[in-house]
């Protein structure tokens, strides 16, 4: 079991690296590219395949006091099975 | 239309961003999270919703070229209607 954490910018906020990396591919040719917004990707590892209400709350609680800025920075997460030990047998029925 | 974009460690290159969140975690109670990786996302807009062949091979393109790094990092992405003007019309048949 697995989360992919996305973290970015709240809209508003300058991105200053999303900027540089649009100017880049702008001088690369890539004039398709209007607009560009870097954030993070996390993946957490759990140790085991519990799934359900309660690691959804842990997982929001860790963004929110560790892995994201809330001044500054959204985020969203999926919780997955990736095929680790204790994946399916323990995870929710699906 | 929107690419976004996941950039990741390759598996055996040290992550010690994702090492240091991991222990940050443990010492905060968090004892399920048994490993974290930490990689970047982004999402590039583009000024239209063309999609396709020629698109995808574009945004592969500037992932190989800019955004990733080959020696340590892997990359993925999809693209996305996100309902930008342009959306629809000029995209694919869905």
């Amino acid at each position: 079991m697995i989360a992919r954490v996305v973290i970015m910018p709240k809209r508003g906020v300058l991105d200053p690296q999303g900027k540089a990396i649009c100017s880049s591919l702008h001088a690369m040719g890539y004039d398709e590219v209007d607009d560009v917004r870097m954030g993070k990707f996390l993946e957490l590892r759990f140790v085991d395949g519990a799934a359900g209400e309660e690691r959804v709350a842990r997982v929001k609680s860790m963004c929110e006091r560790l892995l994201a800025n809330g001044v500054i920075e959204d985020f969203r997460f999926e919780l997955v099975d990736d095929g680790s030990p204790g994946d399916g047998p323990r995870g929710p029925a699906r």
